[in-house]
């Protein structure tokens, strides 16, 4: 009986792995259009290619959500004793994917789907100069639908309505961990800016240099950087749009940076090392499981944990900026007091708060995570309401960096992922950040030379450390245990805390 | 009665309405993703973009084969009194489609996927220095399963077999017509082509230049003249691949090239001039039809017409190489002897016999074709074995060209189409050169000034005739009908010999 159940099992497992790959090449295939649409597309493909983004949706969700789905999960569930530890993890995965596929009825659906379109479009007229009052009567729409949407989640993953919404990104994202974190930063945070600010204060002031840099040399700078952090040119490609962006396309990883003529150090080289570390994940997810949920990446926090370790844990390590100066100084000769190697950490790890979160350094960019992800959970829990939204902002800008929002351009306004879809997404930033921290602080005890090999442009080490501990695990087991395997315990915020000291202290 | 029958109509219409929209959107996407394979992508990227296309043809099939599908249509149909003639027009073509996608069953559809990609597989590998004896049994298999196909699609359609498979991309193509115009053309050449060589024997030979030319100012020459021509370019954009395409995206047209150092006039600017005619059509389509089957081109023929009238009726005319000539002097200054008007008239339109079907000139280019439609009608009629088809191509190319094929790489492997999914598609390229010819008479006699204009680079009326007769009319009469109306006669090959005897003698 048990064999014969197992050998359903199996057969409904296969049938899956088919309907699946199908999906995820969809997926992919709106990736590409996604990317072709920043940087590609000319400005009247935009309506066109919001209907094909639609279409695709409408066929990754038709398969996902089609009954037979449900049979063959049912099926497959039944008896996992045919299966072995990737493929549960894979059935797993499916069946979290198909919920989040049919937790909504259809009118839910289709009306989400028209008021965030609507909200977005709106979004983008008022971004600029409008007021948050120009699209509160739509973004209101959209967070009373999200709010069911989350509530109808949550009942059928058995968690809270906002932990529903993270799982969207962060599987299995707990509302406890993520406060105990945050608290624990936002308690950090004033007194240690503080200190940095009196600290550097006394510092010499940074070298500045404004150029020109061509921009075409910058590219090159940059590939020649990627290329020796292992990312392959032969699955991926570096291209230009307004903000740095990568695909989760393993195969062939699109990343892309912004380019400005006067600066390189601050802008487009960490727009390319961070997607590079986005996609060096993405390269390096196990083969064998391509087009599977389970080869796909844990995560979106332990995504921008690859990320930040290259962007910040790496890029602004001063050994790094020892190996940057004389490539800088080849690319772009005169300019060598400001590339010397202790000037380039100088500008790399200045600290300037702000309230606007794309000019954020390293050590305010959390609160600005923080401050949304306790807005968004008031937001879907109903403990703020859309019109006392702008205020809270503000003061909450204010008491966590003691800034003040001049307009809601560069307050509520500034960010895109509450007027479309990204609703839950913003904790994995600053999660993403602290993994960071605690990996890199694993990898160089495994590594004993890592700090030499920076200094020399030698990456073979660290990124194979990566590989191992996190890259081809793919989506087979929780982020929590790949961690504790990789840094012998559970996620630990002091190690983010210890890094900033050393950074922007030198203690 | 036939009021109820009338609403019950108009609803099933609407609901089809949208699913064709949703259709449309997954081909424009598919578009897409086959753009940026030849721009963009990466070569590690192949294989998952295989999967990417596969995965949207499935999407888009399921659509178009769903039961309902049928149910609607039949609803539909059975009382059109509600429905306006653009609204019935995209009825019958939704009809056409649905037949297509639903003739034949599904093992022999999987069979044809699998055979068809397993055959563009072994092509790719042996189609430069390979024979086509190392393709043989999958052509064979490919071959036999087209011929069940086309023959499932004649009974749906009640035609004969090769016109099911010329139906896909020509509607309503008929064998008794296009044999007609072939055999016509066949009979014509092989004493215009001596004419034409002894006429040239006696001319002073092209004064020719090697550049070089650099790569960039070819492109912005290019682009002067596109968008001389109308092309909208926040609409479509210009790239670069091996071989010129274009795309069917009205309001994102792509187009490329390819470049080489020594040359434009003969590579680079026909390859631009030829896909803005296609792109013309695209953006000049009935805005109001997109993403409707009523609102595409009315079939490859007329497609290739207006490319084929762009590059060749316009781009050789003789006032054009007026109008390019300071042009030519202006972007690359030194080569004016080979520049003079007279000269460049000259080079474009010197005759050149080749075996090759992409090196053939506007005179010979049509015995590719013809040999082609020929061979491959015989292969479905089962009066062609596939052991036979290189002799017979070599025969073939002999008799109609008077030249030696040297191995299968310049003779049966040449073309990747039949190895593929392009069945029934050659006869459209010949077509359309002679359908060019009428309509550029007919757009001759209907502006008296267009030599002048040309000459001035004024494009206007020209492409203002093209919009108001063929490209505003979408899909919503058929070709023919379009054609008499625009020109006051039926399809008619006097008109291309005439224009060749005027190009090629000056008679």
């Amino acid at each position: 009986m048990s064999d014969d159940f197992g050998a359903m099992s199996v057969t409904a497992y296969r049938r899956l792995a088919g309907r699946f790959r199908r999906w995820s090449a969809l997926r992919e295939a709106a990736f590409l259009l996604q990317w072709d649409s920043e940087v590609m597309m000319p400005a009247g493909g935009a309506s066109a290619r919001s209907e094909q983004n639609a279409a695709l949706e409408l066929a990754g969700h038709g398969l996902l959500a089609a009954p037979e789905i449900d049979d063959l999960l049912t099926a497959a569930e039944a008896d996992r004793t045919g299966l072995d530890n990737w493929e549960n993890a894979n059935l797993a995965e499916m069946r979290r994917l198909q919920i989040h596929a049919t937790a909504l009825d259809a009118d839910l659906v289709a009306a989400l789907s028209k008021a965030s379109s609507a909200c977005t479009d709106a979004w983008h007229r008022v971004k600029v100069s409008g007021s948050f009052t120009d699209l509160r009567p739509v973004f209101a729409e959209v967070v009373h639908l999200n709010r069911l949407a989350a509530q109808a989640k949550a009942e059928e993953f058995g968690c809270l309505p906002f932990e529903a919404l993270m799982d969207q990104w962060e599987p299995g994202a707990r509302i406890a961990e993520i406060d105990h974190l945050f608290d624990d930063y936002a308690a950090f945070a004033p007194d240690f800016i503080a200190e940095v600010k009196e600290h550097q204060a006394h510092q010499a002031p940074a070298i500045t240099t404004a150029g020109p840099f061509d921009r075409d040399r910058q590219k090159a700078l940059g590939e020649r950087i990627m290329a020796g952090l292992g990312f392959d040119f032969r699955h991926g490609r570096l291209d230009t749009s307004l903000h740095p962006f990568s695909t989760e396309t393993p195969s062939d990883v699109r990343i892309t940076t912004g380019y400005q003529d006067d600066d390189f150090l601050l802008t487009s080289l960490p727009g390319i090392l961070h997607e590079t570390g986005h996609a060096l994940y993405e390269q390096n997810l196990p083969h064998a499981w391509r087009l599977q949920p389970v080869g796909r990446s844990r995560g979106m926090s332990l995504h921008e944990s690859q990320s930040l370790l290259i962007e910040n844990q790496l890029y602004r390590h001063p050994a790094f900026c020892r190996y940057l100066s004389p490539l800088a100084n080849q690319t772009f000769p005169g300019h060598e007091a400001a590339f010397e190697p202790a000037n380039i950490h100088r500008l790399l790890t200045r600290i300037n708060p702000s309230a606007r979160r794309f000019e954020a350094d390293e050590v305010t960019y959390p609160l600005h995570v923080i401050l949304r992800y306790r807005l968004e959970r008031a937001l879907i829990d109903g403990q703020l309401t859309v019109a006392d939204l702008p205020g809270a902002w503000n003061d909450g800008i204010r008491d966590l960096l003691g800034v003040e929002v001049r307009h809601d351009g560069e307050g509520c306004l500034q960010d895109i992922h509450w007027y479309t879809v990204y609703w839950g997404y913003f904790p994995c930033y600053a999660v993403g950040a602290m993994i960071a921290a605690q990996l890199f602080d694993a990898a160089s005890r495994a590594l004993p030379d890592l700090e030499q090999a920076i200094a020399v442009g030698d990456f073979t080490g660290l990124r194979s450390w990566l590989t191992q501990h996190i890259h081809s695990e793919g989506a087979s087991r929780p982020m929590a245990e790949m961690l504790r395997d990789a840094s012998d315990q559970a996620l630990n915020p002091a190690f983010f805390r210890r890094h900033l000291r050393r950074q922007y202290l030198s203690t």
